[in-house]
């Protein structure tokens, strides 16, 4: 049994109730508890010392990470967070200074976002240190943005820069809730997911949820400059390209709309957002499967990425 | 700088916003998104391997308790449990039969209690396992117990039966959920909290909370059948008294109410639950710190026991 076989018959299993609205399998779950006009988001992430951070990390980048990631999971839902709770488990030997450190990096983000940390609790994991973030949001019930409303048609949408994520901004990123709830505002986005496990890894989730296929343009990904470094400085680094499909970590938001919607976007975003690049990187199709174009022709992707263009 | 002193400097600092009732500090957040007449319930725990259980635990005792630590907490605010989300964080050598096992057990106790599972995710901790549950739940706004209520001159109340839980109740304790709201509807209960630091750990936090202290009565206390056997078996077992007050991992509610409601709430309990004990084991006094009482005279009680009377 692999991990995907595994998660789907502990998916099949899970007790529900009549507030569930979205339950495992989106970036947050989606809970409504009688609000008129809002549903609750429900979200928890863990980081892991070794996995996904060192113990050269600083702290308070440590802290960051912990809550950036599940805020990052709030915007795919195009919501606002409200309240998290923070569960650390460490080693005896931590001190109250190195503790201090992470929840000043948790704490600052938190309050850039209007997010207050209401508890959690320190315990004991003797061998190396892990975060766990619960986070409480709230989205408009019109607006909540799944992975499963992706059409045949729709254009694909990128925010930001893809690859080398892991050289710092898997520490620094910054979540895109301000840029989702703009895009819900304005736009009829029929899905989106944020960017955690790469373009490669993230796309098909919202292809196989919304029972469709996509086609990407290999020229349309934008690459991040630190993916195009790292392959001009080992030979054995990832290609650029392959970089941005399948590094990870970018937690930039992917989301689809009808494709005649797509210049106006564009256009609207330069005007709002000028700073942050919006790339429209390839179209959603009625056959399954997530494939590459380039000008030698088309491939599959998978996870790990592609076969190379002949 | 101790636990105590780090968490006081910790909470000092936590950023907040407006929809907070009650941040770090009780048996769960309480957070006001805006329902008319409930606040939302936010909780977090952890247990650990080795710590929590063992590797011979079964996997559906794992699974169960991790929940259900969280149910006590829910019912230490007099709620009601709505969603649950469940990271799972273990070796690679785990299987998925183990795993499924751990839902199991947290599935049949979510159902008891029309929580649904939502959702959550299974990471790495090569060295041992880890489960951390987040729940959310709701209670009445008028109805949500404090543990900062507690009145000089309130009888000071338990369910159950105290002492000796690592022999096993520490796996299959009933969150007094129903009791809990039964309380909060028919009594005005001042102040509540679920035992799991023991009688003597928890007690304390009820009295800081409320700026008052304690004295409780020796022979009052619930002692489980379990303690008093482990002391006649062992000869270096703690006393049945000490292993009531230090114990820990009770999972039973510990609550006040003016005095002279302790005789109808007797008469009331022993109607609606006559399986379940429910004793009076002492009162609030406005002089702080919490203190025991036999025929020989009055002890000061700590997290750790108290002085053998003389």
């Amino acid at each position: 049994m692999n991990e995907f076989e595994l998660i789907s018959i502990l998916r099949a299993s899970l007790p529900t109730n009549a507030s569930v609205q979205v339950g495992a399998g989106d970036d947050c779950a989606v809970i409504d508890l009688g609000l008129a006009d809002q549903f609750i988001l429900f979200k928890t992430d863990a980081v892991v010392e070794g996995i996904h951070f060192t113990k050269a990390t600083p702290a308070e980048k440590i802290g960051r990470k912990a809550l950036a990631r599940c805020l990052s999971d709030i915007a795919a839902m195009a919501g606002t967070p409200k309240a998290a709770l923070v569960t650390i488990a460490l080693p005896h030997t931590f001190d109250g200074e190195f503790i201090q450190a992470v929840y000043r990096g948790i704490n600052t983000l938190a309050a850039e976002h209007d997010t207050a940390i209401v508890g959690g609790e320190t315990t004991t994991n003797p061998e190396r240190m892990l975060i766990s973030v619960a986070l409480l949001g709230t989205v408009a019930k019109d607006k909540c943005l799944l992975r499963s409303g992706a059409k045949a048609g729709d254009a694909v949408f990128v925010t930001g820069t893809l690859g080398g994520s892991g050289a710092g901004k898997h520490l620094d990123f910054e979540p895109r809730l301000t840029e989702a709830r703009w895009l819900a505002q304005h736009f009829s986005i029929h899905s989106m997911i944020d960017l955690s496990d790469g373009l490669a890894g993230d796309l098909p989730h919202i292809l196989k949820a919304s029972g469709v296929g996509a086609e990407i343009f290999s020229d349309a990904i934008p690459i991040d400059r630190t993916a195009r470094m790292q392959a001009k400085a080992e030979t054995s680094a990832k290609s650029p390209l392959l970089a941005a499909l399948t590094d990870g970590e970018d937690f930039e938001l992917l989301f689809t709309l009808a494709s005649k919607y797509a210049v106006p976007l564009l256009d609207a975003w330069k005007e709002k957002f000028s700073a942050l690049p919006l790339s429209c990187i390839g179209k959603i199709t009625p056959t399954p499967g997530l494939r590459i174009r380039n000008k030698k022709g088309v491939q599959p992707v998978t996870a790990h990425g592609y076969t190379h263009f002949a």
